[in-house]
């Protein structure tokens, strides 16, 4: 009798919790590593780029957030092309009770996006700020990007939960193609988590890859459609497919590991992964200027028939600068994300991001090693043990 | 010194916490996904059937589900075959205490099923709905078949624990075989696990298949007998074991995942596993005003000699149709389940449930890969955040 | 350069919790299922031995736990052999605190044995049983064995955390060959967790073997010694060692899976395991008139420089026949042990003990497959949902 | 198309709650089993020394530890080379919040080390101890050494997070192999995680190698930086380099574990693992009259820009003595390490270290093996349950 194996197939993959640096050669003063990355033609300070969530990323936080050299992304779908005063609404989402908040960000985000509010909050970014970046769903995009572009914007994110360049829709899809040859905007696209999607992606002529599906703080893919790749396997995968793409073509696309990102550990295993940036949301939404107002939400969260993504309370950890650059007032990775990025490096011996896409990763799930301790800690009524 | 090796040859098996499915083609308008299945000679609407358990279907209840898609089993040994009067007894149930709960099942049960009212229940349900569809466990089918079929049902689910086709017992016990040529019902028989079984039983003649030992929300057979197959795995194996009959007889039998979904997200991933339809109990005893009136319990539970079901308070949710169809006033996956499975097969490409059938799975364990981002939340006094 | 390899060739072992069974053949009616098992010469009614622990075994209860089926052990050890009023420091354990329960018990146990106890406890249990099984550590029974076989007992118990046949002592050590050449006494002698130690102590003439090193519910040897076997692996190594012994001897030795059995459904697996027995202790401290009186703990525990069990509150859930016989008033598998493996046995088509130990046994963790029900179930409020 | 690889490559590792000890042979009195080990040309009467942390060691607890049996030692970039009067300050972290504790322990590691004081204090211990062990960071070192071999010290531990011997820096970096040739004291490094950079280190001359890079109780490095080896690897894989270096030059080099040990059961894992010696800090912060009254906290939590230690609760569970040789009062592995010890070894038919490092490791993941058990003492409200 043949016995079934589909089971016994599968293919397992690995999230940030159950992997680990491992050093395991020559060491390096933090202070000489390099964080620079690149996307596209221009080069950024730090490889941290905001998410384009609401919560995140408002208008004037683009350049605080600049300040410290971190990229910040406007979503064009957002409450600031919807609506001309967003602070009241930003109130709203923040007093509203738990059985109330779905219900809430449904009315909010159905009013319609306004064209000419559009071009007025690229300029006003662009009046600050040398580069500006924005995102928007890819059924929007072909409307949008004139105006984007005409407005000044640097850089567009095409952004849905899972895309690919073989899309059937009721309408006719986005043609990344097109968009890449013609755009003078930089296109960054995604998300993906596959070797496979990544290529056909990079093939389109995109600069940036985004690569995460389901693993973020405020996202319940998983749970709602079952669908999430764990975020260690999907950069690694995708990093691999733009080192073959880089062999063939000699162009290097920047994978931005986006989702799941945590604490400043998570940052160092991205990059260890592949990953030549990382696009964070929660680890900002921490800041205590941040448009959340202490709140986080899934930009998925407004969907008016299938809702799935939920809003968090992360508090006020600290300004921009102790999260970004420092100097660290915690010991639980919340503080100084470069500082730790630039120390783990110096631990493993990298000068650079792409050294440190080297780095021996070891598989260490960090619920069955630390178990006895965490269980401790708990009884000891500690903070955070790790 | 031979070495032992039994321990080393053991297989591992997977539930639905342990897989995820990941994206890795084309993508697809959800409204363009096909979420049709068939049962035997009929089509049905959605691939969810509800589960015939008291606290989740009653004659009334079955209209309401029949209006989303569902097609709703009622149990020929629950209480609407025992009692007249059901709604006193339902009450009871609810507001019984946890420690007088089990004794209160043992004595409401114990009350013989009435052949009257099987038929009086089903000519009731048929003068509502197109589709009748009641269950039975085998040992009563031979005497409750010709009147099921005299009222006019069209499904005859024949139901235990575990079903095998070479079952010893005090008494003769039911052939299936001769059971699925002489009735003019589409049989359904289950439940299984292996696909051994699961072929053996489709070689019956049956239509349907009910997979699944062990898993279900109000199921405590593991912990009381130690047996129980993770569904994931379980699915797997007999959805290869419909295709090689399949192949053999050019017959294609309903693989039914049953027990164990709890979320949206399971539903995909048991059709990702290879099910053609879903039986599920909690998601819709959930229902505003489903029969359990905020409770759910197993139907082995009443079991005079050892219950092995329990009772789980579910509370409510909303209507039938926003769980079934949405909209979703949720994020967690409670609401709008066949929106979320049409959204997931979008994502993953399926326009139908065959297709959806070869989506890729992989092993990604929730709580290995999701371990720090859960206990943040409960650190941080959040909701639900997958 | 060589790459160190331990770390990779370390053996996987499972216990309880990871394993689970799957049904892959015919079933049988619970009724005729013949849960008789050998101890040497004799046949016991049910594969169940009660611990050689106070709070399990005292000379009354074992006529209670005979009327149902189970052998009760007494440990000469234990407080009944070292004080003529053992009823009042049963109370003084009940009432102890936390902080001053170690230091009570290393003061109750450095008591001497009083060889007259041993005589007229182990005449009394005569008086009112058929069978009497008592136990002793290694270093006292060439002492005590011309008592124990003089005051009529049938089984002596040799028991220790871990046994071996060439122990190094200060002491000559137990000469177990010469001790089951000689005495009238049917020898059982542990404990032990590995094939090899297995066949070494079944060649020196043992009628029983004990298997389990640490897992206990009142066992704290693992955290306090590093030293601990999972069960399932322990019983399916010895089983095997048993099975090589019968083939080279034609002798079959009873195997008997001591520690960690808390539920019905641990029964099941230990049987599937391959053990022939199982030896509990915490599920019968669970009965309304155990020693015990609502607390259970391990016999190492009062070790006066080293203590490694723990004393563990373990309530009352009913009588001696509920918990072994039935019918069950809880569905948690704490009522009717022999019913849940006559269930467990019918279910997966054994009609004795020697056909359970052939059932199918699969990998699936309870804590990954059951993950999320866990949880939903806890935020829901819910007893036990397995 | 290329399937990518990275992902299925990595290398699987385990921390001590992953692993268990496995009897397997002969059997010991614990009173006959030798725990000495040697580091250098000094035979250390047990293995456990105690970690260079101001919450264990201070130069007066240096003689209580002493008279146990173990080699305490004194961190010389730590409070008492900072300050005179170092008990006020101890006072005051005693008394800080835990919001103000990372900002006061910054402030107090600010201020310099005066190397009048590194001349005092060990003088002053010298005076009252036969041995003499004191730490420092590198860079430090070679400012130091002449001081520290003058005031009449024995060991000098040079210790860093992660330590190899081809680092990078702005300034020149301390040549451990002039160290080792020049001075007269003897020279122990780390910490390092990995056979090849442990073998490199031992290249240099040093007589003892510390391992364990994140895993202790009161170090963050694996959030904050990503970077952490399990210990029961990163043991294993040292142990092997020590071995392999022993083959090449007949020199044995002390492997000591350092970090991740909680209780008893640790060290006897550590030891089992490879380690000729432990270095632990919690287990000994938790003695009555220990320096940090009552708390613990890591030497990299001061860090003026990335604290990544923390402070931890640990209480007062017993003397010194209760602690290392015991009697226990405890059953839960915190008292009489050494008893612990011995008796575990006596249990692996173990007669001195060397012996143990030989004893069989198996695969048993608590949190999988001991799950339900867990659950269910939780449930109970028990203290511990192992």
């Amino acid at each position: 009798m043949n016995v079934p194996q589909r089971n016994d197939r599968l293919r397992r993959t690995y999230g940030f919790d159950e992997i680990s640096l491992s050093p395991n050669g020559q060491t390096l003063d933090p202070s000489l590593c390099d964080v620079k990355t690149n996307l596209g033609k221009y080069q950024l300070t730090t490889p941290i780029i905001a998410s384009a969530m609401d919560s995140v990323v408002s208008p004037s936080s683009i350049s605080q957030l600049a300040d410290e050299g971190v990229l910040g992304v406007l979503n064009l779908q957002g409450l600031w092309t919807r609506y001309e005063d967003v602070e009241s609404r930003l109130e709203d989402i923040q007093l509203a009770g738990d059985e109330s908040f779905v219900g809430l960000m449904q009315k909010l985000y159905a009013a319609p996006v306004q064209t000419d509010l559009v071009a007025k909050r690229i300029e006003k970014i662009k009046k600050n700020n040398k580069l500006v970046a924005v995102s928007s769903v890819p059924q929007e995009v072909e409307g949008l990007e004139p105006i984007i572009a005409e407005a000044g914007a640097n850089f567009l994110f095409v952004q849905s939960t899972v895309t690919s360049i073989k899309h059937t829709g009721v309408f006719p899809s986005l043609d990344l193609n097109k968009l890449c040859k013609t755009s003078k905007l930089t296109i960054i696209a995604g998300n993906c988590s596959s070797y496979k999607i990544a290529l056909e992606l990079m093939e389109t002529g995109i600069a940036g890859l985004l690569v995460g599906i389901g693993p973020g703080a405020a996202c319940t893919s998983r749970g709602v459609l079952g669908v999430g790749v764990p975020m260690a396997t999907a950069i690694m995968d995708c990093a691999e497919a733009r080192d073959e793409f880089e062999r063939q073509t000699g162009k290097r696309i920047c994978v931005i590991g986006d989702g799941g990102i945590v604490i400043s550990g998570d940052i160092c295993k991205a990059i260890a992964c592949g990953a030549d940036a990382v696009m964070i949301g929660s680890p900002l939404a921490k800041a205590k200027n941040a448009p959340g107002r202490g709140y986080h939400w899934g930009m998925a969260t407004p969907s008016p028939v299938l809702p799935r993504g939920t809003r968090i309370k992360v508090g006020s950890v600290g300004t921009y600068q102790q999260i970004i650059n420092g100097p660290a007032a915690f010991d639980n990775g919340c503080h100084n994300l470069i500082g730790a990025l630039k120390t783990s490096m110096g631990t493993m011996g990298a000068k650079n991001i792409v050294e440190m896409q080297k780095a021996e990763i070891i598989i260490a799930p960090t619920i069955l090693t630390e178990g006895k301790v965490y269980q401790q800690s708990q009884r000891l009524g500690m903070g955070s043990v790790k």
